[in-house]
This record gives C-alpha cells, structure tokens and sequence, in this order.
C-alpha cells in the first residue's frame, strides 16, 4: 500500500473539482513513477483523463495493480470492491464516505465482508488515505496550495480524523521537519490502529510514530503492539474524546466509543506512549523526539541573552520535574576566565543582553564538556543588539557537535522567525517559549526512564 | 513621561550602535513631534548629532524639558540626574544597568535619594525604558528591524524583565492586536508596578493592562491597587521566579525576591488578576480581552468543518470548565431545513468537509440567534475544499454583528496562515489549537464573575 508499483485510481472524474480527479492530478504533480490507472465507470472506450487512459472497471485493466483507491459514492464501493477482488488487487484505500460515521453499519459491514473474502488490505472508508513523500504515494484529495507536503523524514503519523490529520500534516509542513508515513485510517472498518503501529514498527524509515485517535475498538491488542513499539521507537499520541461531552461528538463523527480520561491515561503511561494534551503539544513532541537524542538524565544547562527569560526558563525547568545542572568547578574556573565581569558564573548563564556571537561560542565550548550537564536550553532572543544570524549559525554547530540534547528557544517577529526557520532547517529544534521547551525535553527524558525501566 | 513635548537623551553618542544613539535615532524615525535635545557631555560645541544640535548638559538647554531619557555608564548617572533636577526635568528613564541587579546597592539608593529630593519620576535603572505607539514616545535601544512596534490599540504593557518585554512587544507586532503603553521598568527603584497600575488605570487609552512581574516590594499597596484596577479593566499578570531556583535566578536579574508560587496563586485569584503561565498564554490571553467582550454565562457554541477538530474542542470546553450550550427547539428546526443530510444537528456543528461559505453563513445566521448560546468557537480548516477566502469573510462578517464572544480556531501553514492574518486584522481573534482557544474563553467568563461577584 504505501510502495505500490501501480495505482488505480476508482471514482477518478474529469471535474477537476472531483475528489477523484484531485488524487489522480497530485499522483502526476508529485512525480509518481509507477503505473497510474484512471477507472471511471462512465469513461468512453479509449477517453482519457489528464491524459491517461481510463477504464470502465479495474477489470478491464489486464495488468497486475498493487493499490485501489477507491472514491466513489458509498452504495457503489462494494461492487467496486468486489471487482478489485477479482483482479487480485491487495491493497485498498476507501476515501469514500457514508459508513457507519452516518449510521449506515450495514454497508460498512458489508465490505469488511468483501475485504476479508479476498483477502485486501483495506484502510478506510471515510479516510483522507495516505501519502508517502518517499514512494509518491499521496490519496489526499487536497491541493498543495491548500496543504503543503513536507518533506521526507522520520516521522510517521497515523490518523482517525481526517480533518486533524491534514493540519498536523500541513503544521508538519510548516514547521520543516520530515515525514515518513502519513495515514488516515477513518472508520478503522478493517486495518486499524494495531495493524499500523504493527507495520510501523518494522518500517525502517520510521524513527518516531504520531498518533490521533478518537476510539479503540481493540484494546488488548492494542496493549500488546504497543508495548513492543515503544521498546524501539517513541510513539507520542493524541487522544480525543477524554471527556463525556467529547466522547459523545467522537461517536458521531466516526462511530467509534471513546473511553475514560484517567483510565487512558494510567494506560498509557504503562506501555511508554508519550501522551499530548493539545495539538501544539503534538507538534512540539514530535518535533523533539525526531530531532534528539535521549538524554540520560534530568540535569538541565540554560544559557540565555536575556535575563527574565533565563527566569521563566528555571521555573519551567523545575515545573516539569526536571532540575538545573550544577556546573562543574573547572566550568566555573573556565567561564569565569573568559566571560565579561556583568555575567554570573552560575545556571542559569546569563550572558546578558550584548552577548554576541563570541560569547555564546566561548560560553558553550566550556559549558558542552561539562559532565554534569545532560542536555541544554538555548536562549537566543534575536531582539537584542549582538543576537545576528552568526550566533544562529554558532548554535546550529554546537548541535552537531554536542551529542546531549540541545534545543533553542527564541521568541518574536519577522527577524526572529528568519533565525528560527534557518536553525530548525539545520536540524536543531527550536521553541517558542521556556514552557514548550522544557516540557517536550521533560518528556524525552520520561521516554528514557521508561526505555531503562527506571520508572 | 508618556506623552511629552520635548525631550532630553542624555548619552546620546555619534556612533550608531551606541544605546543612545539607536534612542535618539529611533525618536527621529518614529516621527515624534516634540522638542529632541541629544545631550553629549563630550560634545564640542555646536556639535550635531543625527542633524540635531548636542548639548554637554541639560542644563544648557535652557527650555522647558518634560523627559530625561538617560543612557550613560551608571558612574555617572548621579551627576546627569542631579542637573536634570536642577533644569526642573520632572520624569526621567534611567536605561543604564550597572545598579542594584549587580549588587551596585548604594549606587542605587543614592540615584533615587536625587530624584526624591527633585521630585522626579525616575523608571529603571536597568530598563528599556518607554513606548506609546500614539505620541512616538520610544526609548527602545533596539532597532525595528529586529524588534517590530506594534500598532496604536488597548493593550498596555508593563514588564520588570527587558528581555521579556521585548519578546512579547514583538510578538504583540506580529499577532497584529495593537498597544496603548508598553513600560519596562527594569529595577523599580522608584516607580514601581504599584505607581505603574495606578498609572494605567486612568489611561483611558488602556483598555487591557499586561504585566510580567518578578518580584514585588510593596505587597500590601500592590493588592490595594490591583483591586481597584481589575474592578474597572483586566489584568494579564505572567509571574516569573515561581519555583525556589527561579526565584533565586530572579534576585540575581533584577535584585527582586520573588515569592512563593501557590501564595501568588490565591493572592491573584483573590483580586481579579487573570495569570498567566507562559508566554504564549499571555499572548493568548491579551488577545481575546482585548478584541472581546465579556460573555454572560459559560454556554460555548462550536462550529466546525473538521469532525475531530470538533472532538478536540470539545474536550478543551470541558477541560477549561466551560460546557457546550444546548441548541433551541427553534435552532435545531432551522437548522435541520437548510443544512445538508449529513450534517448531524447538535453541538459541536460538524458542517462536514465540504462546507462553503454558505453553510458557515447559514449556521451562523441561525445560532447567532440563540439565546441558549453565551459563546462561539468556530473551526475552520482552510485545508478543505469549500475553505477560502469568502469563509474568513464570512466569520469576520459575523464578528461584527454578533454581540456575544466569538473565536476562530484555523491551524495549518501558509494559505491558514494568510486567512489567519486576514481575520486578525479585522478584530477577529484567532486561535492555532481548540485548547488555546478554550482557555482563552475561560479567562474572559472567570473575570466576567469575578467582576460580578459570582464567584
């Protein structure tokens, strides 16, 4: 399904404001290099759609198809389905709505039926699908102006919503760090959630797993993958419907009961996920584990340029139960040498506000040796008058060359904004506020104790 | 000090990355309409600096001078602010660090023993002194390239932290809500958040008052003033040195002790301040108090184009101790009549994937009616096909007409992004995630009780 050889696209329209027509148009704008089969049942002998060939059925096609996507009004997906069975296609993404998210279980049911007969791997129905920006493969029926793609990386994020998936992928985007495995499962009629992280689990491209989920359907199994997942990758995860009112709106939406807040939480606690409170949180977790590595303790080193965030950034350390690095005496010995008599030799190191880039240099190439420290918060406000794009460039090299976990923080406008965009293409993560960073560093050091079972 | 008709830098120097100099420049730039005295004591005479004639001392001035703004080394800051005391000077900026935060305690007391004994309101040492986007008043030492002003609006701004102040009027720049007052007043030697408060609760330009305090002095006058204040405008207070080791980081930034966390809870709680935890609450916050009106109860309307985006917030309505209002008999039937099959009639308003501008405007013709409704979230996804710019057009429409608080939460990268800045400007306060957004309403009903005394 996410490598396939040859696609046939079922529901692919001439209206090019078509869900089928929009698919079929980003397989060929995203350079998909495999075979593409337009299926559409009204087609004329011999018409073509964006200048393929379209068939009637997938009958009709006479050559071996790896993945059916299916775009069809509802009452016809099981003949179609049933059709894809014949031609030995084995895997299928139904993005077809009108499923049991509006009541109608009986049809869903009926091509869960049709899916297991023939043996498909069916994602789906009511479902973005999915996109790979490795393999080209991209079911997602909304156009790149709308939603950017991001680029290729490691991490896979695995979806029920539809409409949350397409954010976070667009936030992904936005945020520049990259994507494996975007999928958008819908109802979970047939693959669902355990068969995902199943197959995550495996996928060598994927180094950190992202999850939305509104309602589990197999708990125990769930359980099972799920702690075998996280004893090799982190999965960070997003639970909707944590609440009565909530869970009510999930049922509506795609039809799945959700459960007790407390109970998922004591959970999932239990078998290592990283849980999100909110979709920022998502976002800043992600960003973290794809970008570090576990640090191996909870003493935090904090440099900053000004005095206040230095401040918040302590409170926020210790908010998140972790604590401040105690430098060590030749540290002290050594910044004391070098740093301006206004800088306290202490953690929080305030280099004050006209630290420029010698200083952040000469403060970190000391501070990076010290063994009591087990990772870093940067404070780099771009506002003051020697923060310039060669401390930006000093940090994105102190990252290279420090294995503990290092990010930035760094807050404000269009300047700023240009520092953030140039550190974070370079992979260093960068946060918006003492908070964000401290709590997604919280949660990397959580993950290690959880991997060493020193919970 | 804030609204003066001329006015004195003192260390105003001819090399351009000089703090007094970027003061005098940045006066010049903003177009400040007074009288600019640039006050050099090496200056030669009739020496121009930045096209101005430079004087070696205020005393040589010989015109009436509402502001002294005084950036010159601290050794010297007690013989410039004895002769604006001579010349009659009644308010002066000290920028200057290099006092009470570096243990100089004596150098401090012995500047404001001088300004009492001249009567002058002395803000700083160690500051940034003043900004009043409506009478150009800036004595910001940081250029606008890298620190963007806001526009004129309601907010005012009182910081003890330099450094903070500067993130977050760059941050109130790049959200687009606009400031009365921004005040950083760095050591409080003499005027202090009690006469700040004060201040601005007369400013009828000040329509929101924000505040990042460290430590405070005057506890007993600062509750007596703060209770006045939160009776008449909101009070957005970020509290730095909550945790022991922050407040030790605070006494070496600004020599201020800071107090004990759950004390500065109940103390807020008490008088009506709404607080804070981070930056981007803060930000938050002053958003919605500044573009919204009170709600009357705590009955939230969602809207939504993205069914889990709708879950989402409805967690977040709870979570926040809001709750979802109960559509009228009268609101369901109308709604039912000019609403598509799949759209289900209850609250959250899932108005599918492919709601157009139409069905936004249909569904807020009707709810915006209904009595049972105290808020309104409404999601809009620009991701989706029928999400564009006749959407954003819409809600700001609806904006303007509804009377009763209404938030937008769109998240996503460059196209949201664009419809995000559109809604903005137009007083639309927007929000990236259904928690922001949740929070955000909690705070305006909390402080609607508290003004009422329910609670």
């Amino acid at each position: 399904m996410m490598n396939p050889k040859s696609v046939a696209v079922i529901g692919a329209s001439r209206d090019p404001n078509k869900v089928g027509h929009i698919i079929l148009q980003n397989y060929i704008d995203n350079g998909f290099s495999g075979e593409l089969y337009p299926v559409n049942k009204n087609a004329a002998p011999g018409e073509k759609i964006i200048g393929l060939t379209a068939y009637r059925s997938v009958l009709e096609i006479k050559k071996s198809i790896d993945l059916a996507v299916i775009a069809v009004p509802a009452p016809i997906v099981p003949s179609v389905l049933e059709e894809c069975g014949k031609a030995k296609i084995k895997t299928a993404v139904v993005i077809s709505g009108g499923f049991a998210e509006v009541g109608n279980v009986e049809l869903q049911d009926k091509i869960v039926e049709i899916a297991k007969k023939y043996n498909i791997a069916m994602l789906g129905p009511n479902c973005l699908g999915i996109m790979d920006p490795l393999s080209k493969v991209d079911t997602l029926f909304l156009p790149t102006y709308k939603l950017s793609r991001p680029r290729v990386g490691g991490v896979s994020f695995v979806t029920q919503s539809g409409a949350v998936g397409s954010t976070i992928l667009d936030l992904i985007a936005k945020e520049g760090f990259g994507l494996s495995k975007f999928i958008s499962y819908g109802n979970a009629a047939y693959v669902d959630e355990v068969d995902l992280l199943e197959y995550l689990l495996h996928d060598k491209q994927t180094k950190v797993i992202v999850m939305y989920i509104e309602g589990v359907k197999r708990g125990k199994e769930l359980i099972e993958i799920a702690k075998k997942v996280t004893k090799v990758k982190p999965v960070i995860v997003i639970k909707a419907g944590v609440t009565e009112e909530g869970a009510k709106a999930a049922h509506s939406h795609t039809a799945s009961l959700a459960g007790n807040n407390e109970a998922y939480d004591a959970l999932f606690k239990q078998f290592g996920f990283v849980r999100a409170k909110d979709l920022s949180e998502l976002l800043n977790f992600a960003k973290i584990f794809s970008s570090e590595n576990l640090p191996k303790g909870d003493r935090v080193a904090i440099v900053t340029n000004g005095g206040g965030t230095g401040v918040l950034a302590t409170d926020a350390v210790y908010l998140n139960d972790l604590k401040l690095a105690e430098f060590s005496e030749e540290t002290k010995r050594e910044l004391r040498e070098v740093m301006p008599d206004i800088v306290n030799i202490r953690n929080p190191l305030d280099l004050a506000g006209d630290a420029d880039e010698k200083r952040y240099s000469d403060a970190l190439s000391i501070i990076s040796k010290d063994p009591n420290i087990d990772m870093f918060i940067v404070i780099a406000l771009f506002q003051t008058p020697g923060a310039d794009s060669s401390v930006a460039e000093k940090l994105i090299y102190f990252k290279k060359n420090i294995e503990k976990p290092m990010i930035v923080v760094t807050t404000g406008s269009d300047f700023t904004q240009t520092h953030k965009i140039m550190m974070e293409s370079s992979g260093l993560p960068v946060y918006d506020s003492p908070m964000a960073a401290a709590s997604a560093l919280a949660e990397l050091y959580k993950y290690w104790k959880y991997k060493n079972k020193i919970l």
